[in-house]
């Protein structure tokens, strides 16, 4: 039987999709072999990258100026992509704002490949609210601030786009891209890895500004340049044909529920509905300042940190509902709740939750 | 009807491999959710990683001093992540034998990150043959010397691995990994992308031995970083883990034909039988010196080049033999055969070869 799967990612798939995949797994249209099989030079495979970057065009309504390019290295490997990029050396540099692991992360490694100025931190509060934009320490002459709108570990957003004059704003969208509209054109660029709303993991994608990206480092490995692979339709070298195939299902799926704004909809009232549950129950309890919550990860702790272990396992073994621990780095539970989870996932969790108090309250 | 594949890679996987995966898409073991949706934190995954290790360390006869990781990086990165990691500047020496278009790709980007030093080449002849062993400039300084045992383009193959003294012998095996068994020891490095016969695209395997990776340059990208990804046994950033999956079917099926022993029995036997047609038959040529060709990718011209087209036509109409095309670099045809393509494939590729001689010899 499948489970309500809360994990951050990968994370869930809508069950249809994977029987989509699952159905035509042995021959690909007509080609007389799966798509595990087929060579990323074949017309077919062309015409299918140049279809699933057409649909997310039409999905983010993503402006003519700007270039979508599928990637196979890791999401993470951005954090030294985007400096080796866009910046054309070392000492150029760029803003970075610090609000949970990820970015944490992403302004570490781009010290390799720039002058890396941290903006602003929630660091202090332990990332429980953004930083307030009076604070913020921004340099005109950044290359381009990055910040991450979504950070799947901490819980905490950023609920509008910030406003930052003329610096290009890059974002790690991991977590974010696909879950509700918003405008492409007030950013710079922006990536995400497949693994929560986009296909399965092995597979990220990036969204620039063109004139953004001629500015390439010397080091720069060739696989990292974003202008090559844009030249080469994400086909510079072989990449993941299947990840690209599932995205492709995914954007077809999220168009049969209505597209972003449907999508958004629900993404919210799901949010809405555990928060407010947390919040009128003194059993559990989210830390993070409410205008600064995710609508995406919504994390949250026992009254007991000792009673972890046990809501984990009766979650599983009563109600199905299964990768609901928090990450090491923060404790406590966290349901991610990406657009395949289905609203009844989260409401049989808020029972299990109801349940629980109701036994150990 | 599936076909007979005959591309280079991504290239064809065995039936009851993708039949196996097929079956098990929706729910994976009994944890309630597909191979495309669970975590990599998860115990179920940590225990796959171990377990495909494990498969190949045995097929392989891996010996201890070595680590294994699984990258998603195409393997076209490894052109960087070598001397990133092997070298601890870019004043370091690299000696290159550039046989084909892939040694010549990565010994171009490792400028980068070395000092390169093309220790023989085979530009000179097209490389139909491997420069004689005596005219090789080989440094005892350097840090290692790379090779391209087969080259999938040219089809022209290194057919015993080279003598080089003390200096690592490092191996892009891509094409040439698990097709028949050798000495690992010999080896300080080698990797393979896993589109030829190790697993879908979208993963490349490095196997270094260890005392080799202490020297990393400052600039190498975290993603890039083989002992961290060692540390994490391959769990440092969010793996392709179902690509990691297949690989354990494909070890799975590989242990089925008997290990590699078995399969490079039936590998030598095809690739012998298409060159004895070839060579018997004056219709069809290859140019590559006998002692030095490929056994994995055999890539023979017609008579007549205008030819071309209609034989690439009707194998595919008449015989369900499809990408035989050749490398834009080289013209003519290509049929590669690695580990999943049954003899009958050859047998009947063969059998057309004939009857199109019949029709335009």
């Amino acid at each position: 039987m499948r489970v309500y799967n809360f994990g951050a990612g990968p994370a869930a798939l809508p069950e249809e999709v994977i029987r989509n995949a699952q159905q035509e797994l042995l021959e690909w249209q007509d080609t007389g072999m799966s798509v595990l099989e087929i060579s990323h030079r074949s017309s077919q495979v062309k015409d299918l990258f140049a279809q699933v970057e057409g649909k997310f065009c039409s999905l983010l309504s993503i402006p003519e100026n700007y270039q979508l390019t599928f990637h196979m290295a890791p999401a993470r490997a951005q954090f030294a992509m985007i400096p080796m990029n866009l910046l054309a050396n070392a000492q150029q540099k760029a803003d970075y704002l610090v609000t949970g692991i990820w970015s944490k992360m992403a302004a570490d490694e781009a010290k390799k490949y720039a002058q890396v100025n941290i903006a602003a931190s929630s660091e202090d509060n332990n990332h429980t609210s953004l930083p307030e934009r009076n604070d913020w320490q921004l340099q005109a002459d950044a290359g381009y601030l990055y910040y991450t709108p979504n950070e799947t570990v901490n819980g905490i957003a950023f609920n509008t786009i910030p406003e930052v004059g003329d610096v290009p704003l890059v974002a790690d969208m991991t977590s974010y891209l696909m879950a509700e509209p918003f405008d492409i054109s007030r950013f710079g660029l922006m990536y995400a890895g497949a693994q929560k709303n986009i296909a399965p993991a092995g597979l990220t994608i990036v969204i620039v500004r063109e004139d953004l990206i001629n500015n390439i480092q010397a080091i720069t490995p060739k696989v990292f340049d974003y202008a090559l692979l844009d030249e080469q339709n994400s086909l510079y070298y072989t990449p993941n044909v299947f990840a690209v195939y599932m995205a492709g299902l995914m954007c077809d799926w999220l168009e049969r529920q209505g597209g972003l704004a449907a999508i958004a909809e629900v993404n919210h009232r799901k949010a809405n509905k555990l928060y407010d549950y947390i919040d009128q129950e003194d059993f559990y309890r989210n830390q993070i300042k409410p205008s600064d919550r995710s609508f995406i990860n919504v994390v949250f702790q026992l009254a007991d940190d000792k009673l972890n272990d046990e809501f984990i396992a009766q979650a599983k073994s009563t109600a199905n509902l299964v990768s609901l621990k928090g990450h090491r780095f923060v404790g406590g539970m966290r349901a991610s709740i990406y657009n395949a989870m289905p609203e009844e996932g989260v409401d049989a969790l808020i029972d299990f939750m109801r349940q629980f108090v109701k036994q150990h309250g």
